[in-house]
């Protein structure tokens, strides 16, 4: 299905849900979005009822792109957030399930 | 089909098309051209009618160049733009299906 | 399974088990955590009696996150640990070996 | 075949031939050589008549090394050369069909 | 067999063997190691009788970690070298034929 892609705004949480298409989200790049503030950016992560994990720090004027590699499955409950003034752009690829069966009928 | 690249100028939205050749675009870098101004260059991707979302920043005689992992297929209506003063070469590969197709046949 | 994520705290080594589920961890990103510090933080790993080598060096306001590619067994007795003043975050993916085998049935 | 290595001098395109051993080459990494410019060398790529498209850009004492994830099939007639006063290292690794298909005689 | 680490010092240059176990070595990181001099540390390759190659640029302070994304073989006679005062911390894995033997039980 190819590229994906999100905003996430600082102080509203992205749930993530694979609108019922079985398969995998590689999330594999974060970029700061425009704004005047110098303060850093954070991604984080949370699954579920754990605690978020920090996936990456952006700061401005000196590195505002990251580059990441993350996987997710269609059952995981995943909310993606921002600590910082600036919203955060993250970018990746969905792979369905449905497409890995295509190439195993013609692997098979 | 190996090596894929193209240079996005400023103002000049560039959409991505596989000339019919089924298979999967690689996109994995982006560098900044050349040229004096010392302003941010942000490439973005548009897909079909939904906004743009960021891919990366680049900065100038700071960070210039930016990994990137990123796929698309042939059916994905997309196009690569550049917001700043200066043009970002995108390089990557490209996998056709029918190499695909090959490979299986060396498989079975 | 998906994502993975723990939080590495000074003078606290994170031992790693895959409590029971056979499978490959790929820790893919390093992140600095909070703090007001600007020493670097160095993310170490050991295993079983080799001694520590360093995984990241992660320098405030300067280069806060950094990318990995590193792969652990189940088997793999690994603890992570950071050398420096503030906590950093670990993430990637696991993959069960289960997973591995639901693959192949869609294979054969 | 394993590891591929080449340093790019200004003034002098290398070409890339892989020696009639049908394969892939996978560049992975640039590294600035020695030297006391501090101008930026930015390492380009031509592929047949085609114009030269940007692979990286290397600023000395700030960012002198960089990933890079491109593919180069044996029939590209590729090129790489640097503009700028210092040389590049460029490196990465060779599959050669031969090896894939020693693989698959293990699948099969 | 997991996740692979050494540490390279200046001026002892470490020679990679498999130890008679057959496989493919994947580097993925480079790391400065413990010191207060703010020099550059230079990670070279040298393969067989070939003049060494550059891996990666490690600048004190400001980029003291480098993603890699290196393949070597069994047979590869490599040795890795630094130039420069810091030692510098080589990571990655190891994958052996055994294991993609393994994996091809599970796959025919």
């Amino acid at each position: 299905m190819g590229f994906w892609g999100i905003e996430v705004k600082p102080g509203k949480p992205y749930p993530y849900h694979s609108d019922n298409v079985p398969g995998r989200l590689h999330v594999t790049q974060a970029t700061l979005g425009l704004g005047s503030s110098s303060e850093r950016s954070i991604v984080q992560c949370s699954i579920g009822h754990k605690g978020p994990i920090f996936l990456c720090s952006l700061l401005p004027n000196k590195n505002e792109s990251c580059p990441l590699n993350l996987e997710f499955e269609e059952d995981d409950l995943v909310a993606f957030s921002v600590i910082g003034p600036r919203s955060v752009h993250l970018t990746g690829f969905f792979e369905s399930h449905e497409e890995e069966g295509i190439r195993d009928d013609y692997e098979s």
